[in-house]
């Protein structure tokens, strides 16, 4: 679950005085997403959620954060947006904790994912990363190959422990990806998080992204590695290779990409394997027994990386 | 939290297609209760909450819960309503587990306990129990005295490592609940589980009753001892005498209750605080690792078991 700070009704009151959105009538903890506390509120003029953002978020990245959502959907993305308070901020503070409410979006998030999702999703990014071009603000991604070599030596004493030999298979992967990670790839604001739980539909419609807190400046072309890994990829992991198809065909029907951003698929996808596995190594270490959140199992992100490694090129992907 | 279940989209949409309720809008989980799967789901016709039913409810009982819901709230007591699907039904199956979708109610549960909240507890409960004096089924309370001594046993591996002593105290308890539990005193329909978390307000009104999934038929001033121990003491375990004398005298104010009722309830208290030391003893070492659920301290309600112990009447709860 993700409900870590409660909140008392006289501290809510109190804060949603400061906009003018009528009374409270009801506050409840969202038993989703796993990084912040999440409430639905609904109060005299609607629905609304109530986030309080816990350590794992930078405070000084919440402008960033904040400001992209207001970007994006003063350009027609379907994201929430800030609400700013009647003195005109929208990142204040609530029991200690930075906090912001932000619009409700209609939707849910696809539970089996369909070609129809995948071809949403994949058009809907291309219209996020476009719309994001003029954003002014920068965040680097401290989640892309910088971060990867601290991320693995905190997990030296675990690794072995997971899975015999995945320290080693981690350390080849990563001298790899020095050596060999693309430079030069158009670049601009992307999401970098999105996982079908970051992405709402109403029926087959794309309805919303949701979830910026990883959002940053980044090769578009990893948005999409991303994306084949945590969309392309059945439950027994079995690639699906006409998902792939569906969503990069839909997406460059909207941005078109280069041969070079292509080429560079393969190793990108194998860089985003590499990310979320040390990220899910990393959780699965540290994360205390009364947590109330499900680790995520480290080895599905193995079973992905192996793929990307053995394919002879994009075509894998169903690229022409 | 409290999602055991994942719906899908389409899974959803069919069930919610047998109500007039619209189309569904979006359905999240909420990170509340422990027994069921409950979601908040927002339709073209306004909020709901959609619950499925979890293994530790037993769908024999259903139609008691779901009926008493129905009857309490057509008396005016403010509590959820079962809606009926198009075939009049309000209990159906989803994800092959009995599921039933409710009326949402505004306010929230109280983080902080005043004494106006304990008057407003005093006087909704007695309404409550005036309203159920009709209801025409029963169930019998399982988990009163006759359920204690097989939870108990269920414990005796494991009660000492939680505290030294802690069994040889327990079955003190249950030889002395055994040989002096009060008969005949006045019954009818009670919540059985009237915890903060179960009780919301709108500022100091109480605005609705919810969870009724323990209600059953049972001894009225039960009810009452069930929340001197969940709202009456303090975080630091000490007894709050003037929320008690609040609780007891506003209930009184709507329905009085005899000196036979006031008598028993020390012994009731005490068996009251036995029966959560037992559930949260036995639950300690029950609950798998990846529950989702926190675990509540069983010895929280040692301290309670001990204070009704050494008090010399009911004058000790503020009873003139």
């Amino acid at each position: 679950m993700a409900v870590y700070t409660e909140v008392s009704d006289e501290d809510l009151t109190a804060f949603v005085a400061e906009y003018d959105i009528g009374p409270v009538r009801s506050c409840k903890g969202i038993a989703e997403g796993i990084e912040n506390s999440n409430y639905l509120l609904a109060t005299g003029a609607g629905m609304y959620i109530l986030t309080l953002y816990e350590k794992r978020v930078d405070p000084g990245d919440l402008p960033f954060f904040l400001g992209l959502m207001g970007h994006l959907a003063a350009r027609g993305i379907p994201c929430p947006v800030p609400l700013a308070g009647r003195d005109g901020d929208s990142l204040r503070s609530l029991c200690g904790r930075p906090a912001a409410i932000i619009t409700f979006l209609d939707g849910m998030w696809p539970r089996r994912v369909t070609l129809a999702h995948c071809a949403g999703l994949g058009a809907g990014m291309a219209r996020l990363h476009l719309a994001g071009r003029d954003f002014p603000m920068r965040r680097e991604n401290d989640l892309s190959l910088a971060g990867w070599r601290p991320l693995l030596e905190a997990s030296r004493g675990h690794a072995d422990q997971v899975s015999p030999g995945l320290m080693a298979t981690l350390e080849a992967e990563l001298d790899f990806l020095e050596a060999n990670w693309p430079a030069g790839l158009p670049a601009g604001v992307i999401h970098a998080d999105l996982f079908p739980d970051n992405v709402f539909f109403q029926g087959e419609a794309l309805s919303g992204f949701i979830d910026f807190y990883f959002a940053c400046n980044d090769t578009f072309a990893y948005d999409l590695a991303v994306c084949l890994n945590a969309w392309c990829f059945e439950k027994d992991l079995d690639f699906n290779v006409t998902k792939a198809r569906r969503l990069l065909t839909a997406y460059r029907a909207v941005r078109d990409f280069s041969a070079a951003e292509t080429a560079a698929l393969p190793i990108l996808a194998r860089g985003s394997a590499l990310r979320f596995l040390l990220t899910r190594l990393y959780d699965w270490w540290n994360t205390p027994p009364g947590a109330l959140v499900t680790r995520k199992d480290p080895l599905e992100y193995l079973a992905r990386l192996r793929f990307h490694q053995g394919i002879a090129g994009p075509g894998a992907y169903g690229l022409d």
